[in-house]
C-alpha cells in the first residue's frame, strides 16, 4: 500500500524489524511525539530514551559477560595472588569450576569484581577492557563479545536519534566497563552511560594526576536504583525505556509515569536457536514480574523470534 | 589586517570580549585543536569542555546565590518549625542576622541546605527552584539571580559549541538547584550538569512513582570532587576547562593532564565597579593557590575588568 511505501520511505533504518504490532507500535508512537500538531507532542530537549544494555543491546548468556571479563582478569592476575589457588571464590574460577563459582552467588561475583576492577587507574583499567575485547571471544559464536549486540536495536537507537531523541544506556553492569567500547558499537557517547561504579579517588600524583579504583562500590544501578541514577545523571524523566528483565521495571514504571506520553518497551529472548530463550526461570535475566506488568499496563513486548529478522550486525554480511 | 577580519567572520561569537591576549589565547587554541591538519588536532568526541558555575558562569557575591536560595526556604518553612525561633543557625536566618549565620561556617550551612533542600519530591524541589527564581530578586541589581549571568561566557560557550566542543557544568552548587535554569541560560542541558547532590530513594507510591530528597548529602563536587565527579558523570578527561576559585584547580590540573593539548582558563574578578574583585582574601570563591599555579603553568587567566566589554546580558540592550 502507498501508507506502507511512505513508511519504508520515512523509517529506512528498522529494516531488521519484521512487519507487524510491535514495529508498528514504536513507529506509530515516534510518529505522534514528533508531530507538531500532535496533542502528544514532545519538545525535543524532552526526548530522553534510555536502554538497559545485558540482554537488551547486546547478549548476556551464557554469563553476563563482563562475568566473563572478570575471570579473566582473575586468571591473569593469578601469578601475583598465590592465596587464590586455595581461596574462593577464586579457587573455583582458576579450575574452570563454572559449577562451584555459581554456588557463592552474587557475594562470590562481587568479590570477583573488586579483586580484578579495582587497583588500577580509570585510564589503566579502560586498556586493559580494550585489550581484553580485542583478545577473548565468546564461547558459543567464538566472536569478540562486542560483536553480539542486537541489529534491530542498532536501527532502533539510530530511528531514535534521527527523530532527535536523545539516547542513553542505563545498565546494571559496570560504568567503566561499558565505556571504552559502547561509543563505537551505539553511537552513545561515553557521558550517556549510566551504570554501576567503583568508588574512586584523586590522586595529584606530584603533578600527573590520576584517578584511582578503589574496592568499594559506590553506586548499584539496577532496580530501583535504575530510577536514581536516571535522576542523578539525566536529571530528566524518559519518555522511552527498553529493558529485558524485572531489574528494568522500576526504570520502566518511572517512564509510564512522565507526564508526556512514554514507551515502554521489553526484549523477550524466545530464539533458543539464534540467540536464547529465557524469561522466569533464568537466573540471569530472570523476566517474570516485568512481563506480568507489561501486559497489564499494555507495554510493548518484542519477541525477538518472531519480530527480529536477524539478531547480530555479522548475519548482514 | 585581512587576518583580524578572517577571525571577526569565522568567530562572531566573541564580540563582548576585548581584542587582546585572552581573548587570542582562546581563539588560537580552538583554531588549532579542530583544524585537521594540525599535529594538535582533537577528534570532535573528545572535545569536552567544562565549566565552573558560581562566580564563573553567574555571580557568586554578596553570598553564594544558593545561600540565597537556602535562605528563602528557611524562612518560606519557618511557620511549621517553631523551633527554628530559637534553633540556630535557624535563629539567625529568621532574624536577618548574616554576621552570626557566619559564624556557623561550612556545617551551618549543610544545616540550612538540608532543612530546605530536602524532604521533598524531585519533581517538587525542581517547581520550588522555578517559583524562586522567578519571586526573588539579587540585593545589589534588583533582578532575578538568573539575569546575573555573564554574557562573555555565553559567547565562550557558544563559540565551543560552533567548534563541535560538548559543554559541561562542574559545579560545587547543587545539581537540582541547577538543572531548572541552565538549559535556558547557558544551552546546556540537564544530563551535562555535574554537581553536589542530596541522596534520594524511589518510591513506586501505588503506581504514581515519585524520588524523594532525604536529609544526607550523596557527593561534594568540588575540589578533588570535581575530577571525580567529571570521570563519573563524563567518562573522558576534558581538554578545555574554565573555573574562577581555588575549588576549580584539581579539575584544571585534571585537565591539564590530558594527552591532547588543553586549555585552562581562570576567571579572576577585578572589577569592583561592575561586578566585584575579590580573590585571596575571598571566603566566596577564593582563588589563591590557584592563581599560583596558573602563573606558573601558563594557564590563561581572565582579567575581567581589562577582557570583557560587559558582564550582563542586560547591559546589552
Ligand atoms: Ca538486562
Ligand atoms: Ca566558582
Amino acid at each position: 500500500s502507498n501508507v506502507g511505501l511512505m513508511e519504508e520511505v520515512q523509517n529506512p533504518e528498522l529494516v531488521s524489524w519484521n512487519e507487524g504490532p510491535t514495529k508498528q507500535a514504536i513507529i506509530d508512537y515516534v510518529m505522534d511525539v514528533t508531530n507538531p500538531s500532535s496533542s502528544n507532542f514532545i519538545p525535543v530537549e524532552d526526548r530522553i530514551a534510555t536502554f538497559d544494555n545485558d540482554g537488551n543491546l547486546w547478549s548476556e548468556q551464557p554469563a553476563y559477560f563482563q562475568l566473563f571479563f572478570a575471570i579473566d582478569r582473575v586468571k591473569a592476575l593469578a601469578s601475583e595472588h598465590p592465596e587464590w589457588s586455595t581461596q574462593q571464590p577464586f579457587k573455583s574460577v582458576l579450575e574452570n569450576d563454572m559449577k562451584t563459582l555459581s554456588t557463592f552467588g552474587e557475594h562470590g561475583l562481587l568479590e570477583l569484581v573488586m579483586a580484578s576492577h579495582t587497583g588500577m587507574s580509570t585510564e589503566e583499567f579502560e586498556q586493559i577492557v580494550i585489550d581484553w575485547l580485542e583478545t577473548s571471544r565468546h564461547p558459543r559464536f567464538d566472536r569478540p563479545f562486542n560483536e553480539l549486540i542486537y541489529q534491530p536495536m542498532l536501527e532502533l537507537l539510530d530511528y531514535l536519534r534521527a527523530n532527535e531523541f536523545k539516547t542513553f544506556i542505563v545498565s546494571g553492569g559496570g560504568i567503566e566497563f561499558m565505556r571504552p567500547w559502547v561509543d563505537e558499537a551505539y553511537g552513545i557517547p561515553s557521558d550517556q552511560v549510566v551504570g554501576s561504579s567503583i568508588a574512586t579517588e584523586f590522586d595529584y600524583n606530584n603533578g600527573n594526576p590520576i584517578i584511582k579504583r578503589i574496592p568499594k562500590i559506590d553506586f548499584i544501578d539496577d532496580k530501583e536504583g535504575k530510577p536514581i541514577g536516571i535522576n542523578r545523571f539525566i536529571g530528566k524523566k524518559p519518555v522511552f525505556a527498553s529493558g529485558n528483565s524485572d531489574g528494568d521495571l522500576q526504570m520502566l514504571q518511572w517512564t509510564d509515569s512522565n507526564k508526556y506520553k512514554s514507551f515502554q518497551l521489553y526484549l523477550h529472548h524466545t530464539d533458543a536457536e539464534r540467540e536464547w530463550a529465557y524469561d522466569k526461570n533464568s537466573s540471569i535475566g530472570r523476566l517474570d514480574k516485568g512481563l506480568e506488568e507489561a501486559l497489564n499496563k499494555g507495554w510493548t513486548v518484542v519477541d525477538m523470534k518472531k519480530d527480529w529478522k536477524v539478531i547480530y550486525p555479522f548475519e548482514m554480511k
